[in-house]
């Protein structure tokens, strides 16, 4: 061992104590005769201290070392005359009798501090020095908590951890695959997993009755901001269960993570609202419940009052913003100009202003009068002194404009705190989504997802408004506005199964080449069971209070799919191509 | 819930209480107007009895049930009145009120019992059916109890499991990588990891000085029986420390698993041996310490007696078999022909039996005298009633086909108690080895390992003979004739590793293209630190007493590197192919 103690272990009561340590040079400062080393671990920050009068020789020694040189100290411990109360270290410091150079370090191309110098490219190139500073090391413990509770909860809960292959069959439905070709099967490729959905099923079918796995998925999909096309999932599958065994099971490990790890005790059932719901209040099937502001639909009660705008729309709906009656007109101005940005998508935006002495102010005042915006006003149960912001066209789009509104005014107005927490199961998502350019259905998580009971004979109906209104036995857990986790209760039955395949369009020719193995499974005696999966990169992300998961990850790779620091991917030699019988056809490109 | 208990829970206890139980068919069988079922899921098996006389319709129902169908039954517990004592729920059975059958099943193609009537080859057709069988189900639920476990020592002990990328970049160096080629960057690919060298090494650099990972690594080698394109290592690495704290550190790890895993305290420290003594006295740098036997060099003492083949030897050696000189002529012969085979490579075998009486018979009696067969039998300490078996040739070679004989003559007298266990730490290996045919030397583990402090005078010398005595601070964890684990403490000194590139035959530019940014890295201050991998499938298997690894994988491939189960790896469809711009020069095989 090179230290005796860590950099973030040494106390007050140590006073007296001879010591080893060894870090990295955080800074060195000389003041009034003295050389002092702030030396940087793991754990922490220790003071070091030479007094040049004391040991000239040493103290020059001390003066020689620069920046993130790693060093092993000898000294003894002595509480310090000024003491610094941000750090538990900061009651003593190490007076030393020696300093080792363990190895020198070039002056790093940003500061290791908790607010680098550095921009995000460089630090990418250097994330090994990156990852020195702190945020990322309290992310990245972070990371390694939530994943042990995660498995001391489901092991305690009889669940087993059971690795599934990397290296598998590339499947032609969903996202792209990566594909890995084999040399020792000429023109034969594996695929990386997607997730381990068909690997968890079959364990199922072999008796495994509680699985689980933090496992790595790969997605070759065009990567939007914040996305990797390697993430980790918390992938976890039941057999013998209804819904209702799955969401307490899993709402169960929510809290266990939540306590634990943060140390947050979540009281009663977390929030249930059916996907209907969320998209008429929240205009989003992941809605943010930490604060209200929630849609109401104004169609009927605005409708034929001679403003063609809204006679002509299918749906009128608005969110009440509370106190923000202040806003200027120029205030407003700009959020109907941010509401017809292209990814909000609205046309205009009607406001109704309930000022203060119970008047109202409105961009439509010339169609409706006092006692008409009172109306509206009271189906909004809007207060004197609120805003209300009015969004018209087609009833989900419009839904989903007033949802991304409301985000925004929830910004705005400060009411997303990061350090409050607001679980919710969203339930009852449609089963199926028809495609009007293919004209068939497509199912709207994945073919093995069954319906939910009650609607089995809708299912088995040959009306196309009948099978619209199917519900998924599904559910996704959403926190903060954010989705974390999906999953559902999987068809078990060979009849449903079968139509679940007629429905989709599939013969059973397609369905036996696409599904085969699973479907021939399925005929050994499968039980009934249902799974989840969660998005552990976010879910870190979301308990450390940060939006994006870049930081929680310990080497990502940017929104090109590139990992900087390694430079790759990178072109192989020919050699290797020869081997895997391949030949590349990509377009030149000068360097 | 289908159920309110498990399969394997209900004992004498329970006898009267309503109960739901769920699971699959093992078997059926009528007998004096009753039937009995025994229903199995993960927990156990429990007797199921439906009385005819009382319930005909139900006892017809029963009646129906095949093999693996998946049901649902209610019924009342009951003492038996002939109990099993062989399985925990032999004292009860449910009387049964109602059955439900879950899912039906046609008959599997094999038996799922613990000694199963299908061949290799259907199993891993149908790997989901043979997963239902006990043997292993105990070999995943003992994975998953190791791996628990590792992670409990792990994460007692301050490390830190940090998930590294699966998409990284091809090394030229070592076995063959698999690439991924990537579609967003045409022309180019991802590599996936043979292992997380690299990365623990510059998460050592960036400061997390105790890393761990379970984590999957991809080697595109020729399989040999028993070897994986995938698999998994416990992966470990720690900074500040010398190669003492690492052993210490796993030895704790290993003692810990054999505590908490199979209930075993295994006392004091574990033996170590050198790399030279493990070959000089078991002929293998993985000795199976679990007997004695150990190889005599008998070069000096046979030597000069004007037998032709011993006097030109460059090295003579032997064992001594206790007990075995009832061998008669016929079994040694057969013994003097396997050792002949190619798998061990011996010219010929001496044999020297010692006689009951202290009397001496050995197939080369014409040159040696009795005196001289007892000088032998009194080096080897060889006992009346003891076979000697003698082997001699080029040093190396021999003492190999030696520890082969040792490990044949140990299975063939039962010295190899599967249940038996002995870990032993090897060290000392030589850092360099020679390759006559490119004339240069190659790192023995790789590139990064540190030569012993004590041989760096020999490291800096310009004589091949003193670079080939450089000792490695390296060491295996040797587990019943098996390696399990094995590491090194790494180079951190900036003037070692540039003489271990120079040793090797790198230019300072192809040291900078094969290993730049991680030599890039180490110039921003890296601490002195080393680590170790454990090869977790075989550590599971050992601890399960089995030789082989496919049970204790859930879904392994087979010696082709297919998977039987999915078809994998297969054909790509032609956009898949364009997308990715590549086309395919493998061959057309007629399917």
């Amino acid at each position: 061992m090179y230290r005796s103690h860590t950099c973030g272990e040494l106390r007050l009561a140590d006073a007296g104590r001879e010591v080893t340590l060894a870090g990295w040079v955080q800074r060195t400062r000389k003041m009034g005769g003295m050389t002092f080393i702030d030396l940087r671990d793991r754990y922490g920050i220790t003071q070091l201290v030479v007094d040049e009068s004391a040991s000239p020789a040493l103290n020059e020694e001390a003066g020689k070392l620069g920046r993130e040189y790693v060093v092993q100290v000898k000294g003894q411990v002595a509480e310090r005359s000024s003491k610094n109360n941000r750090i538990p270290t900061g009651e003593i410091e190490v007076q030393l009798h020696s300093i080792q150079v363990l190895n020198a370090s070039v002056v790093p191309p940003f500061t290791i501090e908790d607010d680098s110098d550095g921009g995000e490219e460089i630090r990418s190139r250097f994330r090994y020095l990156d990852l020195r500073r702190n945020p990322l090391k309290k992310a990245l413990e972070l990371r390694h908590k939530m994943a042990h509770e995660v498995r001391n909860y489901l092991d305690a809960q009889h669940f087993m951890e059971i690795e599934t292959p990397y290296l598998i069959k590339s499947t032609p439905e969903g996202a792209r695959d990566f594909v890995v070709p084999s040399r020792m099967n000429p023109g034969q490729f594996y695929a990386l997993p997607q997730s381990p959905q068909t690997f968890k099923q079959l364990l199922m079918v072999a008796g495994y009755d509680r699985y689980f796995q933090i496992v790595r998925c790969f997605r070759d999909e065009d990567l939007r901001a914040d996305r990797q096309p390697e993430f980790t999932q918390i992938d976890c599958e039941m057999s013998f269960v209804e819904r209702e065994d799955i969401l307490n099971t899993f709402e169960g490990m929510c809290k266990a993570l939540f306590k634990n790890v943060l140390g947050r005790e979540l009281e009663g059932q977390f929030p249930r609202i059916s996907y209907a719901d969320a998209m008429n209040y929240y205009g989003s099937d992941k809605p943010d419940i930490r604060f209200g502001m929630k849609i109401s639909e104004l169609t009927d009660l605005v409708k034929g009052h001679g403003f063609g705008v809204f006679d002509d729309a299918p749906y009128i709906g608005g969110i009440c913003v509370s106190g923000a009656a202040e806003y200027t007109r120029k205030q407003v101005d700009e959020l109907t100009e941010w509401v017809k940005r292209p990814q909000v998508g609205a046309k205009g935006m009607v406001y109704v202003r309930c000022n203060a002495d119970g008047s109202f102010k409105s961009s439509v005042d010339k169609f409706y009068g006092p006692e008409q915006l009172a109306a509206i006003a009271t189906a909004m149960q809007a207060q004197p002194g609120d805003l209300i912001l009015i969004l018209c066209g087609p009833r989900k789009k419009t839904q989903e404009a007033l949802g991304t509104l409301r985000i925004e005014m929830g910004n705005r107005l400060g009411l997303r705190n990061p350090e409050e927490y607001a679980p919710l199961w969203v339930c009852d998502f449609p089963l199926l989504e028809w495609d009007d350019e293919t004209q068939r259905f497509y199912a709207m998580h994945h073919p093995f997802t069954a319906p939910k009971p009650e609607d089995m004979d809708k299912f088995f109906s040959d009306k196309k408004e009948d099978l619209e209104q199917v519900c998924a036995n599904a559910y996704d857990f959403v926190l903060n506005g954010t989705e974390v986790g999906g999953g559902s209760i999987r068809i078990h039955d060979a009849q449903v199964q079968k139509r679940m395949f007629e429905v989709l369009g599939f013969s059973e020719a397609d369905a036996e080449e696409r599904f085969g193995f699973i479907i021939n499974a399925f005929r050994y005696g499968a039980p009934p069971h249902g799974g989840i999966a969660f998005g552990f990169d976010r879910f870190c992300a979301l308990f450390g209070g940060q939006e994006t998961i870049r930081d929680y990850i310990a080497f990502p790779k940017n929104n090109q799919g590139r990992d900087v620091m390694l430079d790759a991917p990178a072109g192989i030699d020919q050699v290797q191509m020869d081997e895997l019988f391949l030949e590349s056809k990509a377009p030149v490109v000068e360097q």
